[in-house]
């Protein structure tokens, strides 16, 4: 390994200059505009891959063209790993709000700034160095590896899901590496071991008609906002419990060990209520907050609309009130499932003076990796090798949907170990990735390889 | 009393040429490029009143002129009432839905249709050929009477309010007379005496600083629609009532006598809950539709936002969400406390978690004259007489701002007695006004006036 090291360490600000030539390429996705930026994007990174030993490919899509680049592979004979990354990046606007141009990477007060610095170049890049320093040292892996970055992540990721179901074979691996998540601060690494699952409805409470005026008809009618309202109202208990019977049948519960991991993360209950801007936080009675966003089933309302939003009041009975509800879900519960345990909820809580319409939306499963496994254990040692500091465990309160994507298609175990720090503005002005973060991240790549490979 | 009732059945023709005369003027206050044509409206109705024996003269104020005309004076020596009305309209548009153009009086089965019908000018121009019925017999009317015709009651009188208070000695009466509310049918003559009340309210409750990303804090912070929810649900009980302590303390009751009165009304439950259009009927139990929706008080929710409200989900905790309410209000019942009793209420159901802000906003007190005293039991008389039917006694369930204005300047009642139909499109494109309605209403209004003067 100490060759490797040392590459890492001598070559640290040529790396850091290729990151910036890479963050100059706008890879905007979502806007059309910027479509040959996107391909001259695809084209530098396979250039890039080539240059430092890697068997690198553009793949046509449908939109934005896929990379993938591959150390030379021994198909049966050694473990086989995927590298995820993607190289488009967020709309830069608002233009006006960033410090210095979104396309024109600046380093200060050891940070690099430029949109997609963190989300996601810099993150993968830091990956592709570290197999760079294996392969000219002609050190050995251990493992194969492939890189796997496409370019349409912030705009849904299509091209990728059915590029994994056709290239499935090829890209059959023991475990895939995402670098595309957070840590807490530079004091503690991380690894995400947990994501949880979200399903989605909308329901609409059908009244009157038309819209009635309230002196004429008020009183003789019910009113569907009212009747929404009871109805939402009646979906939480008094101790922040969803109140919808079996929501919590096969919910997955935390472990002493993941309890007492989390009880080691960074932010008491006091800074959080700052940060968020509450008067006072509320949650399920019993867990902690880092618990309750990230281990613990929820059920929100995203949106409401009836009858008359503009400015002073109108005397009206509303036709109709609607709500928009969201679940975010825990490792055993099924979207589906849920989202019938709420409907048929629904229904015995409304009363038959409206008309219940219900529309399900999207639903994602939860993912869960358990943290005491070896894969898991082998991340933590690279981590606090690398950072020099004891590494946290977290579950993270979101999904990621195509780290479920990988476990369905090439049925492998995803290890998230993200090196964005909280305040690195990711989707917003001023991105920026921490150098430090940048440098540790290869290192903990170089040393995880190996680990991996002999598990 | 005879010679006026034979000028009436001889003069039919000639009234309904004059009703179309005055239809013809597009006074549509509302719309400022009509200006001119609402001025040319008061000047034409001025000519009219002088014409037929009215002393009649047009005020200026700060926006539309308004209109008086008199029989000669008597003052102290006989009582004095006045006849309100308006010779405004509500614009016509959308002209392509009017079968026959809106300022284009036309007579068809019997109903003349054009804008401003029944709303308001055939109304009181049916008075108006009651008293032109007695000056031109030489009968005495028993009693003087000034007409009151003002050109701003479709966008909220507000010049009429500081007239009423500067000629508050002129007007000085015994009592108004208004035909501008509805009769249930032509078997149905009606005598409306109550009007209930109006109180409202925004509120919103905040809560965290902005909307959060549901995945990474949802569960560990209070959802302010969820919360208002909540709140708006437990203010009506299973049975129909307000939930707000003290809400039905003044509540004046309904008597034996009205209760009995209300049961005669037409449309039952089923054909009333056709006509809403809902799939059952709700209100406070122990009350008839007719009753809930105009002798009873009641909390109606007007609008909710909160969230996202396009297309699809978004999956946040959102930062805010606020619901406009309204409370209808029936006899004794103040605006003012029952909006303190309100806040009271929601400021003991909202809890820490987040922040409350209630916005006060207009009220009205609710009116009644007692159905069973001399001037109603005048009022019915004239009513039997004319439409040769029992005439029935209305609630109304919405309030007209101005009758209160009268009681709270001139310290006078008002006898509503309203000629327009179900079905005659006020506000609405092909509004029509029933010639039965106008000549059996000049016929109630001459024989109105006799009664009235010897109480």
């Amino acid at each position: 390994m100490q060759p490797v090291l040392d590459y890492l360490a001598t070559h640290r600000s040529r790396f850091e200059e290729e990151l910036c030539q890479y963050l100059r390429l706008p890879s905007v996705s979502a806007q059309s505009s910027h479509n040959k930026d996107v391909r001259a994007t695809a084209d530098w990174l396979v250039k890039h891959c080539r240059s430092i030993g890697l068997k690198a490919k553009k793949h046509a899509t449908d939109f934005h063209p896929i990379v993938t680049a591959s150390t030379p592979r021994h198909p049966g004979k050694r473990p086989h790993f995927l590298v995820y990354g993607h190289y488009d990046v967020q709309p830069p606007e608002p233009l006006e709000e960033w410090n210095t141009p979104p396309f024109e990477p600046t380093i200060r007060n050891g940070a690099v700034y430029a949109r997609g610095a963190t989300d996601n170049k810099g993150q993968h890049f830091a990956h592709l160095k570290a197999v760079e320093a294996f392969l000219k040292t002609d050190t050995d892996l251990g493992c194969d590896l492939t890189f796997v970055i496409e370019g349409e992540e912030e705009v849904g990721s299509e091209s990728l899901v059915a590029f994994l179901r056709k290239k499935k074979r090829e890209l059959k691996c023991d475990g895939i590496v995402v670098s595309d998540t957070g840590m807490p601060s530079k004091k503690h690494p991380a690894l995400t071991y947990a994501l949880r699952g979200v399903t989605a409805m909308e329901i609409t409470v059908w009244g009157p008609k038309a819209d009635l005026h309230s002196g004429i008809y008020g009183g003789s009618v019910d009113n569907p906002a009212l009747v929404l309202s009871q109805m939402l109202g009646s979906l939480r208990d008094k101790k922040g419990r969803v109140a919808v019977p079996g929501f919590y049948g096969k919910v997955q519960k935390l472990t002493a060990y993941e309890r007492k991991q989390m009880k080691r993360l960074p932010i008491n209950e006091t800074q959080y209520r700052k940060l968020v801007g509450v008067p006072k936080l509320f949650g399920e009675a019993g867990y902690t907050h880092h618990e309750q966003r990230s281990a613990r089933p929820t059920l929100e309302i995203n949106g409401l609309t009836s009858g008359y939003q503009g400015e002073g009041s109108k005397t009206i009975v509303p036709s109709w009130a609607s709500a928009k509800i969201t679940c975010r879900l825990v490792p055993n519960q099924d979207p589906r499932q849920v989202n019938r345990l709420l409907g048929k909820q629904l229904k015995k809580l409304c009363p038959p003076t409206v008309k219940l319409e219900i529309v399900d939306g999207h639903g994602a499963e939860a993912y869960h990796v358990p943290p005491t496994g070896s894969m898991s254990q082998a991340a933590l040692e690279a981590l606090r090798e690398s950072f020099g500091h004891e590494p946290v465990l977290l579950r993270e309160g979101g999904s990621i949907p195509i780290i479920n994507e990988f476990k369905k298609v090439l049925g492998a175990d995803s290890l998230l170990l993200g090196l964005a720090l909280p305040d690195d503005n990711l989707h917003s002005p001023n991105e920026k990735f921490d150098l430090d973060c940048f440098h540790n991240g290869a290192e903990m790549s170089a040393r995880l390889w190996p680990k991996l490979a002999e598990l």
